[in-house]
């Protein structure tokens, strides 16, 4: 039911956004980030590491892994947090997501986004937070989960924070960020009218990701279980896929199918060949190709696009402190960055110099 | 009507927490700040400057300018900022703090504030917050003024990070800073559950401060405009006494007085000789000495107080860059305990070192 209302509510948001916000024709600097939560699966992949391999050859890119971010909603379990990280740094590696070009860093080893975030929390009035849809959903539905934590609270002001200290101009976001980004460029024009024109105003850059549905069919997500990784084994693709819901009305090889309805349809719009698509689209209607067979065809096509990730990954964790070091450095990189803003706003805010 | 309410409830909270916190007997570190606002009055003196003093002898002490903190109420005029953190270090030197026995530091300059701020933010529920009486009161009391940020609702996380950051067991404090310590112990409480046991519960040192009134015989405080402050000159102190409100029965030099209801009295009390000031009690309840004379008799007194402070406090601001140099050595010094605590922290917290 919630989830439901959400979703319409998300629906109305995206169009207004998507009205708001043409694709932004001078994207000069892009910064997103991730929460370490776990592996990253094909949703996170197509909803977002892809959006940002595009995007780094077009503009000054900086990623970042929002460990800080990461313990808003899990303070009470944090054991998996230095792993998750790690873990994340491979996803993204392998994933196209090049060190040459972007500035890749972990958000805790840049602390100025700790010291931004204390003095936009001293301007951003708490009726602006209260209202952010994420808070009251989760409010409402988390009660017991004592979520309502004053740092998840102002979530939107540390996201406010991250990005501006890059001073970033574009920020891809998924649908369900609007109304975050929206808070971000509240409280930039309140910061900037206090303190001079120091921030630009951050616009969100929404990327249309192919749908791509978890197994059961619903959204893709770690907490319904129905994920498929980039760091799935080949013997567990094959076996994810053959678990996947497929059109409920084909209960023979020979009943007529639907591809709209059946979740293996989509993947195959994604990861096989357009012609063959085609072809597997009339057989199903036509009742000539069973599901099985269809499924391991898509198992083989899905194995071929995991497989370079999938070995990247490995490597890449075989060699951890050389992963971590990339990082290392692209946080050098953004420190630097960072406390040049932390300067003119310390300036523009009449501290002290020490 | 407000005011006097909040008189009493601090009353009521005073008498508990005499109760409860007995005066530590085995003080190691002790840690207060006070936030820049303006040049220091003999209020802030005998409310807390003195009684640091006191402390410095007797324990390892750290004493911060608040900095960050002064914005979280005066955050649309921030102009006054650094000139009121140059007057405060030498407010403070010239009342005797001495940086060989107290490490005396900006807070802004120590960013390890604002990461633990960040983080312990993560574990603050927000109902805890919102009980504070002072943000309770100030939400009634100032609607107006924008004043219910999120920085001024988290107002006691920062305050309880200051703390933790150097596992400081010994806060000097005010009585109306009661709640905000028990607040700091609350939240120290669940880290530790969460955690591990890093950080010992601060308690709060309350020191009998002598009554001091304003020149208009209510609470000494800026914003009522009844202060004598430490850099007062000489015929501005003999201005401000001669102003002073005395026994308004009197009326003739011959009336019988009442040194009791005197402000003049109540400053005799400190700053003139014991048995002079039995002499003044008596002559004044007997009608026999003029409010005048004996307002002359403090000025000269209040101003022998005053002068080696006041001179110190000319020499200090004549070599600014000397008396900043003085803080930026703390701050290095203070930064080495923040970051050792810190280091602790994050390993806690599993956090990917950097
Ligand atoms: S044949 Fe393929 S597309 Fe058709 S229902 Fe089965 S799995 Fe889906
Ligand atoms: S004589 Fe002194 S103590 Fe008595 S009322 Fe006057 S000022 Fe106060």
């Amino acid at each position: 039911m919630k989830r439901e209302l959400l979703v319409s509510n998300v629906d109305r948001e995206m169009k207004i956004a998507l009205e708001k916000y043409e694709e932004p024709k001078d994207i000069r600097r892009v910064l997103s980030g991730m929460r370490p939560t776990g592996k990253l699966h094909l949703g996170n992949y197509f909803g977002a590491l892809k959006t940002w391999v595009e995007l780094q050859e077009k503009a000054e890119s900086f990623f970042f892994i929002a460990d800080w971010h990461a313990i808003t909603t899990s303070y009470h379990d944090t054991s998996g947090l230095s792993e998750n990280t790690v873990e994340m740094m491979a996803d993204w590696l392998a994933s196209g997501i090049d060190p040459e070009r972007s500035t890749l860093f972990v958000q805790s080893w840049v602390k100025e986004h700790a010291e931004l975030h204390l003095l936009l929390s001293m301007i951003t009035p708490v009726k602006w937070l209260e209202r952010n849809p994420t808070y009251k959903e989760m409010m409402e539905n988390l009660k017991d989960r004592e979520l309502a934590t004053y740092g998840f609270l102002g979530y939107p002001v540390l996201q406010t924070a991250d990005i501006v200290l890059y001073k970033a101009d574009t920020v891809p976001v998924g649908i369900d960020q609007i109304p975050h980004i929206e808070l971000s460029r509240e409280i930039t024009r309140r910061f900037n009218r206090f303190f001079g024109d120091i921030f630009p105003e951050p616009r969100p850059y929404l990327s249309e990701a192919p749908k791509l549905p978890g197994l059961d069919g619903r959204k893709m997500s770690k907490s319904y279980g129905n994920c498929i990784y980039l760091s799935d084994s080949e013997e567990e693709v094959n076996k994810k896929v053959m678990s996947m819901v497929t059109d409920p009305a084909r209960v023979r090889k020979t009943d007529p199918g639907h591809p709209e309805v059946c979740s293996v349809f989509a993947y195959h719009k994604i990861f096989t060949p357009e012609e063959r698509v085609k072809e597997i689209e009339e057989s199903c209607r036509r009742g000539e190709i069973g599901c099985v067979q269809c499924k391991r065809e898509l198992a083989k096509n899905l194995n071929n696009f995991l497989e370079p990730i999938r070995s990247k990954r490995a490597e890449l964790l075989s060699k951890r402190d050389e992963l971590i070091g990339i990082f290392r450095e692209g946080s050098r990189r953004a420190k630097k960055v960072a406390e040049k803003t932390m300067e003119e706003v310390r300036r523009a805010m009449n501290f002290l110099e020490g």
